[in-house]
This record gives C-alpha cells, sequence and structure tokens, in this order.
C-alpha cells in the first residue's frame, strides 16, 4: 500500500468523527481557522517523505538500532507532536510486546501486526494515556464514579466494549487510531482498568472534544511568527462504550502489565522531550544573545553571566541526552532504550530551570518585549516613520528587525503559547515530584548505600 | 471645581488626542473595543469616590502622614494602574520639592501649584520616564541619534519645546497629563536631558502608539475573567518639539537634580508595588490550595509542602511592607517615605521568587490549566453532559466550578495577560540586576564592614 | 537576696553534678580546657550585669513588655546561649502559664514562683526539649523502647519520678536547672509523656553526657578567633529515674498541653534565631566586603553584585524580625508574643540561604581561606619575611591584617565551629520540612482561600 | 629504572628540602605528626603498583587512548590527590606538546623527554599555578610588587633564574618536582612572565610553606574517619631567584602560549574533579540512606523526596562526564581531551549544588550529626551502658554503627576537613563567575544564534 500524500491525509480525516471545539462540531479539520495550521503542519509531513514506491514507507516506522539510527531520525522528523505521538505510542508498544508475549503470546502478535498495519497504511497515532482520574487519593476502583478510569465494560467473542474519557491527547482529531493505554500500575481486583488497546478516531461512540494554543488573536500571523504555524490541538476523548475488536486489543485484564505499558510511554515521551531539549535550548541562549546585541548590551559583564548561565542550562540538557544514549540497553527483540535514569533526571533538570532561563530571557530583553508596538504601527503612515526612528536597534538593527526578534520571543514565552508550553512541557508526564519519584526508581539507591557503607567501614550487605 | 463623574471623565478624553493602536488613529477610546473595558475601569474609580461637594477631591490626593493613612490608602485603592501612577508621578514631585526648592524656588512652587491643579481638576497623570535609550553603554550625549532620550531642543521666554520617546507609558491614552521625568543620573554637558515637566495628552506634537494587554480571544469573556476586566494600556509617547509652558517645567537644566526625580519615582513605583505583594501572593496561595481541594489532593503531604513554599513567600513580601513602614521616614515639607533598603530587597524578593511560585501552583492545577475545555462545550447539548461527569472535581467541586477556577488561573497566570504581568512585574523599574545594585546602594555598607572590622579585631574606621 | 558575681557562678557549679566529656568525669568545669573558656563567658555575663543591690536581678529577668523593652533586650545580652536558653525556657514557661492555669490554678501559681526563684537566685537554665526519640514513624507510646520519649515512671504524693534521656541540651553541664519539656503533642494514652518539670543539675540519678565546639586544634588560639572565645557545650541528658518534687512540676499528663509547651519554646528558640539574623547577617557582609578589598576587587562589577546578593539577605533577615514585632500580640497576662508566622518564615529563610550566603563569601575569599600560612609561620625567622611580603593584600592592607581576617572567617565557615553552626542554626527546632509545615500551620489559610474564591467569582464561605 | 617501593619513596624525600610547617622546619615528612598519614598514603600509591621488572612504569603514566583506557584508568587510581596532580601537570604538558613544538621545537621535544623521565624515575609532581598576584584587577606586569607573579629575573646559557610565589600547590612537600606554569594569559610586555619549566623539590632558593588538613583534634582517629586517613598538605612556593636549567625549561618568553597551557591544566584539573564527581555524589546519596535508615524514616515521603533530589544532583553529574567523553577528542599527538563544554559546566553544576546536596543529608541527618557522644564516651564504663541503650538507631542499627556513620558524615561535611573540601572543590580552577565564563568561551555561541534568526526569520550569517 502506497504512502499518503499530504492531500490524501486531508481527505482522511473525513471519514465521520465527531469532533468539538468551542462548543461546536467539526465539520473538516483541514478547514476549520483554528486546526487548518495543524492539519496543514502534519500534512508536511506527509508531503515531504512522501514516496511514491509501494514498499515505500515513512522513516518513523524504522526501529532505530545504533545512535547514528536515533541521531538520524531526530534530526529527520523534528519535535512534531503527531509524529512524536505516533512514535512514542509504537514504540512504546513494540517496548513491551516480548514482555506482553509471555503473558499471552497472542498479545505481542497483535502489536507487531498493528505496528505493520500503521506503517503500511502510514497512519498517525496518538497516546491515549492520562484517565480523567477524579480523587487523586484513591485507587481507580475506590472512586465513587467507577467511570474515572477508563475501563472494559463488556466482553464478547469478538472483543471488548470501553467506557471512561482520556485527557489531554495531543493532536486527538488529527490522527487516525487512538492508542488508548493503561494510566499507571494496576492492582488485583482491579482488572477492568487494565486495558490496552487501539481505537479509530471514527469509531461508534466516540466523540473528541478540543482546545488549541493556536492563535487567537489580531488576524496578523506576523505577531505570532511560532504559534500561528506550529499549533497543535489537545482532545479529551469520551469512550461511550465503544468496541474494540480482538485484534485491537493489547491487555485486557492483566494487572500485572498495566504500569509495564505505562513506564514504556513514559520513557518514549520523556525522552522525545530530552532528545530535543539541547537545541530547544541553544535556541534560547541564541536569541537571548540576539535581544542583548540589539540593545547594545553584548558585551556588559552582567549580560555576558547571564548568557553563560544559560549556556550552561543548554550544555547540562545536552549531557542528559548523551548520558542516556550512550548507556542505552535493547529489549529481547533488539528495540533501544535511552537509559531511564538519565532520561528523568535530565527531564525534572529541563523543567527546574526552564522557567529560570525564561526569566533571564525577559532579563536581557527589558519590558518592550510585550509591549512592542504591531507591525500594523510599523506600516502606518503617520507614526511609521517615528517608529523606525525610535525602536532601530543597536549594532545596525532595524526597526523592523526588532519588532521581529521582539514579537517572536513573546510568541514563544509571555503569550498564549508560551503559557501553553511551559505548563505542559514541564507537567507532560507527571508534575516534578513525580518525576524525582520516577528517578529515585531508577537510581540504583542499594549501591550508592552499599558504597556508603564500605566507606565508613560498616558491614557491607547487612 | 467639582469633582468629576465617570461620564465626564471619558467625555474628557475627547480632546484631541492623537492615539493609535493596531496602526489605526483612536477616535473615542471609551468606545474602542480593545480600550473601553479600561476606560470603563478607570471611569469606575471615579463613580466609586464621586462627592458632588465643591471642595471634594479624590483621596488618592490626600497626601498620607501615619501608617494608619497609608493603609487605608492602600486598601481604598487598590492597585489600579492610573491611580498608582497618578499617585507615583504627583507622590515623586512633591518628595522631590523641597530639594528643587533649594535649586530655585519656583521649581517648588510649580510643583505644588501643579499638585493643586491636578486635585481641583480630578484628572489623572501618567509617569513618563523611560526614554528609548538607543544604546545602553552609551551616554545619552554619546548617542548617534541625539534624541534617543527626551530633551529640551528650543527654549522661549514662555517655556521649553522638547523632542524625543518614551516608552511603557502605563495608562498613556487615558490619562490628561503626562508627566515626564529624567529616566536616570545626568552629568554635566547632559543639561538638556536634564528635564522634567508636565504635557497634557492632547499637546500639539505629542502622538501616543499603544499596545494592551486587553484580551483578543475568542470573545467569550468568561475565559478572561481577569484580562477581560482589568486590562490596560501602555503608550509609546512620541514628541516631536512639543512646547510646554513654563508653569510646568520643574527641572530644565539642573543635572545636578536629574537622578532625585528618577529615584523619587522609583521609589513610588516599587513601594506600589510591595505594598500589593503580599495581599497578590496570599490570593496565590488559596488559588493553590482551591485547585489542589479540587484535585483531591489538598491532604497529600507533598502538595501541603508545595502549599508551605508558597505561605513562607507571602509572608515574606508581607514582611518587606510591614519593615518598610516600621522605619519610613519623612522629607522636609512632612511627606512620607517608604524605607528604601527594604523597598528595593522586598521587590527583587518578590521578582525572583514570583515564577517559582508560579511554577509551584502549575504543578498543582496539573494540565487542565491550559487544556480545559471551553465553556462553549460546557454548554453544547452533545457534549456537556460528559463534560459536566468527567470534569467534575473532588470535595464537591462541580465542573462548572472546576472550569471557572482553572480559566481565571490560566488567565492569570499562562495566557496573554499572564506573560505580560510576568514580565512586566519582575522588569518595571529595571531587571534584576539593577534592583540588586538599589538596594546594595541603600545598604549600609560602612557599617557592615566597621561590624566585620571589630568582630575580626581589626582597626576600626580603617 | 544578691546576685552573683562571676567568681560565685564558677563556685556553684561544683555542686556534685555528674558531667561527662571524652568519656571522662568532669571535675570542674571552670578548669577544663574543653570548657573554661565557655565558663569564663557565662560568668562574664555574670559579671557584666552585676549589681551588689539585694533587689537586683538580670536584666533578661525583665519581661519585656515593648518593641523598645524588645530592642534593649536584643541589644543588652547579645546572643549568648546560656543566656538565651534561659530566657526561651522561662518565657515559653511564662507564656503558656495562663493557659496552664485553666488547667490548674498550681500549674500557674508554679510556674511564677519558679520564675522568681530563677530571678531571685540568679541562676541559669536549660532548655531540655529534645527526646532521643527511638523510631520517627512510631508515636512515643509505640516505641518499642519505653523510655525514647522522657516520662513519669513513678508518681508519690511529693513528686514524680522521670526517666528517659533528652538531647541536644545547650550548655547543659554550665546551667543549674534544666527545664523539662514535652518535645511535641501529646494523645490520649500518652499521659506519662506529658510532662513538664524542673531538675537541678546535681538531681540524683541525672548524668550529662557531652560535646562540644570549642577548639582541639593547635593551641594557637590566633587561628580560632571565634571559637577560640564562645564555645559552649551541649549536653545528652540521661534521667535514671530522677525525683521531681511537685513544686518544680508544670505539666503531669495533661495530653492536651503539650503542644503549647513545645510550641512556646519553638517560638521563642526561633525568636532568639531572628533576632539576631540581621546583624549576623550584616556581618557576613562586611566580611565579604574587606575580603573583596583585601583582593583588590572591590569595584569588580561582578564582585559588587555578589555583595547586593548577600545585601538583600541580610535586608530580609532583617524585615522578619521588624514584621513579627510590628505585629507582635501579648498574652492574657501581659506577656509579649513575637508574631509567630513572620518568625517561621523568617527562620526558613534565613536557613534556606544561609548556605548560599557562605558559598558566596567563599567565592569572594578564594582558596587561601583555608589554606593560609599559620601565624607561627607568620612569626618564624626564616619565612616570615617572604610571607608578609607575597601575602600582603590590596588597599593597604597588611599580610598580618589579611591572615587575621582569613582565620577568622575560616573559623567561622569552614572548620569544626563553622560546621557545627550550619547543622545546629539549620535544624534548631527542627529541619526546614518542620518549618515549612510551622509556618502553613500559622499562615491563615482559610483566608487567602476566601480571597482566591471572592476573585474567581465562585461562592464564598462555600 | 626499577620503580620505587613506598619505602624507597619514603627515603627519596629526605633530600634537602626546605619544608616548614606550623612555623617550623621540617625535618622527615615520613615521621611528621600532621604530614605522615598524607606520606605514607602516597607511599601506598607505591606500593600498590610496585613491578619489579625493569622496564615497568606507574599506570598514571600510560596516555589513555580510549574510553576504555579512560574508565580503568579512573577506577585503578582513584580521587589521590597527588597521583592527579602529577597526570593533570604532566598531561597537560602533553597536551600543547605539539603546540609547543611549533614554537619552537626544542620545547616539545623537552616535554617529551621530561615526561619519560618522570615515568623512568618514577616520581611524583605537583601542578604549580596559581600565583601570589596581588590586586586582581591589575597585569601582572602593572602590579606594584613586580614578583606577585613568578618571573625570569636572570637567564644564562645553561638556564633560567626565577622569582616570586606559586600558591596552593596540592601535595608541595611530598613530590620530586614542582611542574610551574603560568596562571593565565600574557600580553606583549610581559615575557618575563610567560615561563613555564620543572623544578626539583630541594632546588637552591626554593622554600616550600605547607598547610594540612590533617586532624589536629583528640587522638582519637575514629573520630576522623575520612580526615585521619586521606589528609594531603598544600604548600606555598617561594622560589627565592631559584636556577632552571634548559632541559626542564617548557617556555620562556612566548606570552601567544601561556594561556594555552594554563587552559590545558585547567582542562585536567577540572576533567579529574569531574570524572569522580558521580561516585562521590553517589557516595552521599547512601550515606543519606544510610542516615534516614538509622533515624526510621526511610519510608517517609518527605524523606523519599530529598533521597531523590540527590540522586537526580548525583545522575547528572554522571552525565556529565559521560557527555565529555562521547564527545572526547585528540590532539596532533593523539592525546585525548575530554570535551571542554561539558567539563566545564558540569564542574560549575556541581559546584553550584554540592552545598545543597550537604544541606539536605544534614536536614536528614539532624543536630545529633554534630553533638554525637565520642567513643570514649561509648566505651565509658558508667555512661557507655545509657548511650547504648538511648542512641540505638532504628531498623537494627546499633548505637555503635550510628556513630560511626555520624562521625564519617561529620567529618567529611561539617568539621575541618569538610570545610577544607567544601572550599578548595568549589573554587579550584576559579570562582563559579570564573567557571560560567569558561563555559560560555567553549560554547558555540554564533551557532546559538545563527540558530535563533534562522527560526525568527532574520538574514542568516548579519
Amino acid at each position: 500500500m502506497p504512502m499518503m500524500t499530504g492531500e490524501a491525509y486531508r481527505t482522511s480525516l473525513l471519514d465521520g468523527r465527531r469532533c468539538y471545539i468551542d462548543g461546536e462540531l467539526i465539520r473538516d479539520p483541514a478547514d476549520h481557522p483554528l486546526l487548518k495550521t495543524a492539519v496543514a503542519s502534519v500534512a508536511g509531513t506527509y508531503d515531504r517523505f512522501y514516496d511514491p514506491s509501494p514498499d515505500a514507507y515513512h522513516p518513523m516506522y524504522t526501529i532505530p538500532r545504533t545512535r547514528e539510527d536515533m541521531d538520524k531520525r531526530v534530526a529527520a522528523l523534528g519535535r512534531s507532536d503527531i509524529t512524536a505521538g505516533t512514535t512514542a505510542a509504537c514504540m512504546a508498544l513494540v517496548e513491551v510486546a516480548p514482555e506482553l508475549g509471555k503473558l499471552r503470546p497472542e498479545y505481542r502478535d497483535r502489536v507487531y501486526e498493528f505496528f505493520d498495519w500503521c506503517r503500511t497504511n502510514d497512519v498517525r497515532c496518538s497516546e491515549a494515556i492520562t484517565d480523567a482520574k477524579g480523587n487523586r487519593k484513591k485507587r481507580p476502583s475506590q472512586q465513587d464514579d467507577r467511570d474515572a478510569y477508563v475501563r472494559v465494560v463488556d466482553r464478547t467473542r469478538e472483543g471488548i466494549v470501553i467506557r471512561g474519557a482520556k485527557l489531554h491527547i495531543t493532536g486527538a482529531p488529527l490522527v487516525h487510531e487512538q492508542v488508548v493505554l493503561p494510566t499507571k500500575s494496576m492492582k488485583p481486583g482491579e482488572e477492568e482498568y487494565a486495558v490496552a488497546c487501539s481505537v479509530p478516531s471514527n469509531a461508534e461512540g466516540l466523540k473528541i472534544v478540543n482546545t488549541t494554543n493556536a492563535p487567537r488573536g489580531d488576524g496578523d500571523l506576523r505577531h505570532f511568527p511560532i504559534s500561528g504555524r506550529t499549533n497543535m490541538p489537545e482532545g479529551l476523548l469520551i469512550f461511550d462504550d465503544v468496541f474494540v475488536p480482538n485484534e485491537r486489543v493489547f491487555l485486557d485484564g492483566e494487572v500485572s502489565h498495566a504500569a509495564s505499558l505505562a513506564h514504556a510511554l513514559g520513557l518514549w515521551e520523556r525522552s522525545n522531550a530530552v532528545a530535543y531539549s539541547g537545541s530547544s535550548a541553544d535556541r534560547l541562549v541564541g536569541l537571548a544573545a540576539l535581544l542583548a546585541e540589539m540593545n547594545g548590551a553584548a558585551d556588559r559583564a552582567d549580560i555576558r553571566d547571564l548568557l553563560s548561565q544559560m549556556a550552561i542550562f543548554a550544555t547540562m540538557c545536552r549531557a542528559g541526552w548523551e548520558a542516556a544514549m550512550a548507556n542505552a540497553t535493547q529489549n529481547d527483540d533488539g528495540a533501544p532504550l535511552p537509559a531511564s535514569l538519565y532520561i528523568s533526571a535530565s527531564k525534572f533538570y529541563n523543567a527546574e530551570l526552564h522557567g529560570q532561563m525564561v526569566d533571564i530571557l525577559h532579563d536581557i530583553a527589558g519590558t518592550l518585549l510585550v509591549e512592542a508596538p504591531s507591525m500594523a504601527d510599523y506600516d502606518n503612515e503617520e507614526i511609521g516613520e517615528d517608529i523606525r526612528e525610535h525602536l532601530a536597534g543597536e549594532s545596525g538593527w532595524s526597526a523592523q528587525d526588532r519588532l521581529k526578534l521582539l514579537h517572536y520571543v513573546r510568541d514563544l514565552t509571555a503569550d498564549t503559547y508560551g503559557g501553553w508550553i511551559a505548563v505542559t512541557e514541564s507537567l507532560a508526564g507527571g508534575g516534578q515530584y513525580a518525576q524525582r519519584l520516577v528517578t529515585l526508581r531508577h537510581f540504583d539507591l542499594n549501591n550508592a548505600k552499599e558504597l556508603a557503607r564500605k566507606a565508613v567501614g560498616l558491614e557491607v550487605g547487612a
């Protein structure tokens, strides 16, 4: 089956799916003012890799085996949310497949078949993991609302029926398959919640309610140079007794393995974040350096010092990824696993310091960051000339370039998109407290204690 | 002369001023989609204090003499930007008046006359201090563009003519008088830049280019509960050879006193920020506590710990203001001066930690903060019921209250308004590096050195 | 009864008390190499305030009623550990006396009688609060060792018998009375642990095992300018069935009031720490400024910036105390209570940042801090001249003054005494986690929530 | 020439060198109370690697070529200061040799000959780099004291004569050769200061004044389990017109290359610190875990959270080294270069957070850390039993093991040795400000700016 073009992709979304935004049913995502940019961006990832030969498939479906594979992949794909999500969902399943196979061989087979089907049909998947949760102190089975976590409510010879809701599903209205995974470990008695499966976006009984970080602003995209190009919707999936055929069920009741899937997805999500954290941080340093230059402050000692703090941040972000790759392992089927310990520590480090780095960036930028005149002011006959004179920057920076830079940094860090990014990037995969505990779980505390016992001269292994 | 009503205020803005926004001349601020809320809010401060008796005047024109005066004032006025700006500008002038009087007695007289005129006519003023600046490493007189700092370009028997631009003027299109002050200390040879005066908003040759933090979003103000009510424009003032009559000139060429005015304004601006920092921080703690409750996490030890960090922050913010008032002094004419040392240290502390506190708030809120469904989704017939079920919070929080809370916190901290506030509050009055140096200037370093010398046993006073 | 002179104090210690240090019984504290400095220092506080008139008493026994009283007291007493301890123990009892009186009137009477007795006899007291504790996750009554917390093991008509151990008792071998207080709240069933009383240091069955931060070094006190003069022992009190007569029993079995005493002592301990934190921080700033001067770096921008960070720290420490005093309250008998909220927040702030301030101090000092030649090297004929040449500092700093300063700062921050201080000051009264929770307990969270509810537009008081 | 045994090493120190400590000339380091432990420790590194075959040499003289070589080396040598110093000094010379060779071929030859000579004679070297410096704002040539930086004062056909002082020379009285390197870049006109050479410790005119972190305490080494075993002296080298023969002169007047040597040494010093930072941090985590266990608090959520913060710190330290090795390069002669950028960023990160980690350790330990009874108390007949009862820890920790652990952690972090380590480790190679600037120098800021320009849509390469 040949790959899809961007055009084919657009058409593929007209499959009867029930997607909503701002209280209205979406007729055609490709034509909706708040979604069309996102659709265009995904279509672009189709066109860019399109190859008409019948055996061709998208490079994200090549399982990387070496560090070089990984580097190429990171460079080729970029941090496109849909592609990243498809990768994370599929890789998590593939990762855990050998283990699932020990449980029930058909689980392993179904995973590989699903992976092949996705590759062959050139589809995109979401990672549907976070449940509505209800009371966070209670177990799924103790909630007042039994549907607070997605669960199996019925079972036939042909498949299962699921009910509940999943939150924060990136790109939900733009993918073909919603890959449903349990959000955390389950205990005996919670069999109904230990469910993993894949559901087509147009499945009967599935509704998708969306929000987006697309700009709703003044219509002049020069003020939204990032969010105007790279926004992405996030969906709330409502499963109202959705039937899932057996061949798309990857876990059904085996509570012992619910956590494995959640952890595998978590690792890939975090890995994706860490892989791009270095270049993202480098860009931040670069923006700060340009802002300093523009303000005629690039050589001031205090500004150099701020830049050096950002440079250290960027370097440590890179170091985390380097270490995770240098210590990567493989599962039984040869699929790669970046080292969890480095990935989770780096993820924490990045989220912990990101806000401070943005504060530094703002400190260098100055208040003009949020109060720069609009491009329409710049174009205006009566005041444009004044703006060109009074807002020209130093070191040859024209007012136009200066405004471009300011609007870019505002969009990235001090406006709707910036707020969205700050919240989602730091909280994706759990808050900082959870991240710390995940790291401690991966850390060899016993080894550290033995080291300490030996140093102190206490009986070792006690 | 009687006080103005809100209605009279609205009318008073139709005085021929040349104000622009988004590249267009503003006909009537009270009727402009991006300004009318701000105008209504200022009109409200007129109506709320309106008193028809001929001698009545607005309480902000009462110079506080005691701690109680100060507390009442803080409680009565709230942190309304226009009122705060008027207060800061007038108080800074009054503060420095005795000192200016030693220089030239008429300066002191003019300041008090201006203050009386403002009070009698019930007008509002801006604080126009920040210059366009150009190259920050060069002195005003060394800039390529001689007009990078506002300066006197001509002088007649009746007054002076000024040229240049002032940035970041809060509420500029909504005030009656633009109070122009020098942005920093000046040196001999820079007499033309040592200028303080007041200019009516409709002065010939003055143009005001504006931006705003008013929401441009989806029109549903339920999504912008703060910014939809309390937004304020910021103006870029362009002085294109504006004439200022002598009676409105408070400094003209005395470089020795340029810094006094800048410092006095800085003190009042910072004082205003510090005075409200405690209650603003308390609100943040309260929001965090509600979010925790809503998520069923209010009793979790890690969440309690996060709340305690926020409570400490709020308490230290209050402590700064308490200490500044407990150590306040008075100028020669009896006008009060909150203690600069405490004000500047507290301002720094607040700005330094504010970002971390917001990070904690986000950590408690979770990703739903930016991805909450819209109120239109909630109202929708097909999906509203699902949202009411799946988004109901814990501890009896209905989905509606939960959405209200989430949209409020998003508007305050993770959207356009939040970004604006974060940048302007931390940078108003200079970045953190400048704040630190200001504090060091107020700190009695010699005393500290003597303490240390005595402790070490070195010759004291060496 | 007249006050004691220093000499009388020395003699008063020869009362048969069983004190140990380094595995040996101490014959005469005033003559022991590791204790004599501490004794001399306490004797000094007797001599300094000695007044032969029969009604005279030490100023620490004047209960302060006003802010001025408090300031005078802080200035007069200095942070002498024994005096501070006596104050805290007595003030805590006096604080809670009215409340105890409601429980049993004789408790209140005994407290005031004890206070009068202490004042009249000019004695010094310890604050014996921390229990050995055992397993921190278990309640006192659940410990394997029933004596892990001090408890009443017998009761006669004349008094009670107590058993157990108290840790970290500052100045224990140098005081006359050990004031025993419960370490925390107790619950029904733990009556035996709800005990407060006072025990003379030479009570039958009491043993005191001591450690000290006195220098054990090279005997040249020029290398230990602080610890050689102001060291203080800390004792472990072992109560081996010690009888306490009724008139010294202030609580016996009323579990409801165990926490009040612990909290009252905690407040006075923390208050004492906070009262001196400002001047202590100022001294740190002064030392840093001198070190910078000595290294010829006082004008460097990066060094000025470091100094400004320290100055802000010192200022916020002072602000905490100012706010606590400005918001002080009084108990039913008129005894003053610095505001708990500000005290605990300031205590946390100080401990949290103190380490960073010391790091800055070290950064300015450079490695010479710990590697400065000894004063004997300086005196040596062969190498003294070289040291005088090569270690002379800038700005006229002689090598001698430079060495003096370096040895002072090393003793204060990077040697035995420094380590002791860092640990005890930050942990006295519980670790930082406990401090945070204490602050949250004093913080009006409900008010904050109401503020937030009102702001969001939710039903208030819900 | 065969390798030396430990015994031979001891004897080799009796070569007439003029070493001082505490104002006295040292007769025999191996027999001096403050030096003998250090000598024994170095002797141990001789005995451990001793091989009688004539061609054998110490493994530190094998230049590592691969990551595996490097790992083995790190594991084999441990962080013994003398070995590390010898390595750093020799590797720095070897590193720069090709570059020096381009300047004058004999420089390169001499370096390799010196390296061979050191290897063959099995000697140890110091890294003598830091000058006395004088006024840090003035260049070497502008100092009042021309000898503030070591310089060439005379030159003969056979060699040069140097004068001045070098500070902070680790192990100076215990090495055979003092490798003198310029402390920083030099400018034209400062030729006399651009000098690198090696001087035997017993050279005529060389005096070495020492300090040490060896315990001077109570003689019971159970209280100094680390510093009693691994202390090391630091010397102040005074060059009083010392003659250096040509074959030991590696740079003489070529100001262009002074910085290369300083940077090469800096890289190796920092690399050594970073290489061991991971295991050192792991040990810290282990100690914290044991302390928590001992206090019965290992399962408390707040303690787990503190441990996780330490685990993240340890992991990021390791990540820095992993990244530096994964990105290592080689010089023209094949000698390896860990990637400077990662090394300097990691060094900064480690020093920045180390203090916080120690604070956490202390928080978990509690005040008993500095107030634990002495081992003599434990041994005492009268009170030993009480101590065994009251100080027994949880989870089966005996009082003895508990005291062992407490004394170990105190020695490591809260006593003389701890203070020394904290200061020297964080400041070795310059303070944190310098470390930041070094990182910025290695960071590709132009690349970051191009990334940013491209993202913003500005002309690239402008």
